[in-house]
């Protein structure tokens, strides 16, 4: 199996996409919070750009909540923010969420050639990794996969590459890698037994936690919470039913 | 010390470069041979972009040697490759060579706006170490160091960033890291000891053995073989004279 890591969004090379599966890492937070909202009930999450498009967005949604953040914080006159902690059932459940992020949500966009669209977080990383087997040992219709991590602000992130590296890791050794494949898989195999500290000196990490965000940190380091793997469908993301 | 850590020409996020040292590393092979070339007596080394910029410039620098590659190879017509063992005492001994090569010159030319490039690889770390410190010990005109890695075809490159591993490694403990200069130090502390191994297995280690050039790898590989610090001056690349 071909896996490519790309560092962040803006990366000056995309690869060819149209026959790859894409794996979009955000880690703080927004693939986290993606997987977090479906696990409640969420009934699909909107990627969009701007926050423009997503209130333009929600005129043809009725009744869809609006979730984002910029600079970390909630967008004014927003419902929820870019916290998991935000997307409680009593919120989401039932509902359709328009989100827009610095970073993730504009991974998922650029990612659009590709066949299909999934997130990956430290959180459901366990059914990622069963749902890539399946995927690539029963069909051969793909050629391999490309793990998109958004970075920060067009930068490479730690967190996000270290996430892309425990994927690498936990997915055997018949891998052929790129160079930021095998830097990833070099990182979390050297910070595996103190992952969350490793996060929380990441430059985004110790942003989140001046904002006060600590708690968000220590859920979105944390390793097979949630059973689920979230897709795009149709430009919206749901989750990827059995097959 | 603030140290910025930049993945490849093309980087998306250029930083704001005019009160910071540049140090520019391309292990696989220009500042290698760059290091080379002037501990062989080559009087200058000019970057530029394309071997139409060569040509031209030769006009104006008669006697001048042509030198780089596209694709790892020499350039038809020009009178040297970017290979170091190329950069022999006869042949630039007392001469200038203009050279362009896929990814370093073109990251010396990206970090312009800099007042001070300097060039590193594994062969000349201990001197760039050394002059690190006299820099920033014994005056403030700087505010940090950007360690620009020329990359591969505008993608992160194993090599480049071990070499940036290595040079944060020796810098000591008070220094202030983005996400990549961390990664590039526990990269460079999980590899130290097979440091070739590490290149030789990287995408570029591998097209460059399959070239014929394992020799290059073994070489510039090896840390701390020269004593000199390439730095731009009005254009051309020389050794940086004592202070």
């Amino acid at each position: 199996m071909q896996i490519e890591v790309l560092p962040s969004t803006g990366s000056p090379r995309i690869p060819y996409l149209e026959d790859r599966l894409v794996i979009v890492i955000d880690v703080l937070r927004a693939t986290s919070t993606i997987v977090t909202a479906l696990a409640n009930g969420c009934q699909a999450i909107v990627p969009v750009l701007t926050s423009e498009e997503a209130l333009e967005k929600r005129l043809t949604l009725p009744g869809s909540l609006l979730g984002g953040e910029r600079d970390s914080l909630i967008i004014e006159g927003f419902d929820l923010g870019n916290s998991p902690f935000d997307y409680v059932p009593e919120k989401v459940g039932g509902r359709r969420v328009i989100l827009t992020t610095s970073n993730g949500t504009r991974a998922i966009r650029d990612s659009i050639a590709a066949p299909m669209i999934w997130m990956a977080s430290f959180i459901n990383m366990h059914s990622i990794v069963l749902a890539v087997h399946r995927e690539f040992e029963n069909r051969n219709r793909l050629k391999g996969i490309v793990v998109f991590c958004a970075g920060t602000e067009e930068r490479f992130d730690l967190p996000d590459t270290l996430c892309a590296g425990m994927l690498i890791d936990s997915l055997g050794s018949k891998i052929l890698l790129n160079d930021l494949g095998e830097a990833a898989r070099l990182l979390y195999r050297s910070s595996e037994d103190h992952l969350t500290d490793r996060i929380r000196n990441s430059v985004h990490g110790k942003k989140l936690i001046s904002l006060g965000f600590e708690r968000d940190i220590e859920y979105c380091s944390t390793p097979n919470i949630l059973p689920i793997v979230p897709v795009v469908q149709e430009g919206e993301i749901v989750w990827l039913t059995g097959e």
